[in-house]
């Protein structure tokens, strides 16, 4: 079982999103695609003239934002990289965490800062994703969760990710693998230089890097995701370039205990 | 089995679209909702410069304009219909056509008028919507298809609605009930006077009704989907407010061969 997250870099350009998807399409274990897709919500949000907030990295929710996201998110993207898989024979069902109930959450409330309809995760519907996966369909996550009272949230595409993958590790008893693609082959030790891509992280070496500064901004979220995974049952994490889906044998980083 | 329709015009009022959602998730047969959503769309288009062109009732759909569709009809309407009925114990899913590759269409092809990214549905994967019913989900479908070659399409919710229905009667076995729901409670007479709907409507009284000009704009395509529906298989049409839902004895309109 492969939980594959692509981010904004990818989905921005056409080219690489097909790329991706062709090579998505051709695994043949059962599979889950959890994408982002942040620059178009901010073009989109600029057009309607809602002006885009970030804290800390992670944009402000307010009301006609949540609309926009949702509609982004689970109508223009996930629903042409569906039409784009149905038509090279991945029979996927794109679904936001409303759908089947997959992914609660909450509002998040953290000190003085209001995020908006932002969510946490509370809980993974693992019995209804397995439903689908049994019935041969490929779900396809975009970054909208519910709060199970009738409210869309927004909620980072990196922790639907880890979450799904940590509910199909327990839910399924198989090996999962949780692979993060993004612009870069992994982590890298130089930003500046594109092979100096470390093989391995664990967590000591993680404290290292984040004391050393080599590890910052967004990357911090992400390695939290990816020790939560590991501690949470998740056999595999990575993180790497979109062709690593294809070749194993591109560089990348293999985050351990 | 039922397949229940509803318009533009239960969407855009939110106390009416709450309402019409707890009698939809209070039926106990199994289910399946299709909804249009024409004015929001509208409005976002407006709200982007994005001009909406009409030709015979129906959007002449241009690239920017299916994107816009796809966002309103798949995202913003479709998922918050989904968060409402989950919130209120209904385990539904909200579909495009492109998802378990439910609804294929091709381009319309129509003498001298380029509808653009408009779809005429070509099959219905009944047995893909079958597994979801199967597995306790109901699907909730926007007026969204795909070509099957990855571009989506935008197409009329009430022909989504009565192709469903066909595919469902004809691979359920069971009798199909199809709903049409709308702002009157059925096809009038006057159309100044809201009680006086006509009961029944047999293919001898719609030739009538169309001669003496009381049947007219939208209606035609609706009464001829209807009868679509019972010439291939599905049990029943009713043409109905919201309220028939729950209370069959409300006026209503049932189309009969």
């Amino acid at each position: 079982m492969k939980i594959v997250k692509i981010g904004g870099n990818v989905i921005d350009n056409p080219v690489s999103l097909n790329a991706f998807l062709n090579d998505f399409a051709s695994l043949n274990d059962d599979k889950i695609l959890v994408h982002g897709g942040g620059k178009i919500a901010t073009q989109i949000s600029k057009s309607l003239g809602i002006e885009t907030q970030m804290v800390q990295g992670r944009r402000v929710t307010d009301k006609a934002t949540l609309d926009v996201v949702t509609m982004v998110y689970a109508g223009l993207i996930n629903k042409n990289i569906v039409a784009t898989l149905q038509s090279i024979g991945c029979d996927a069902v794109g679904l936001s965490g409303a759908d089947c109930g997959a992914i609660q959450a909450h509002k998040r409330q953290m000190g003085d800062i209001d995020y908006g309809f932002v969510g946490d995760v509370d809980q993974v519907n693992g019995a209804n994703i397995k439903k689908l996966i049994l019935a041969d369909f490929t779900p396809v996550f975009c970054a909208i969760t519910h709060d199970g009272q009738g409210s869309l949230l927004n909620t980072n595409a990196d922790t639907i990710a880890t979450e799904v993958a940590i509910a199909m590790a327990l839910g399924t008893q198989r090996p999962t693998e949780l692979i993060f693609c993004f612009e870069k082959n992994g982590v890298l030790s130089d930003p500046n230089d594109d092979s100096s891509v470390i093989q391995h992280i664990n967590s000591d070496t993680y404290k290292q890097l984040l004391d050393s500064g080599v590890i910052s901004g967004g990357m911090i979220p992400k390695l939290q995701n990816a020790f939560a995974a590991l501690d949470r049952g998740v056999a595999k994490v990575i993180i790497a370039s979109p062709e690593y889906i294809t070749d194993q044998n591109t560089p990348h980083t293999e985050i351990v205990l």
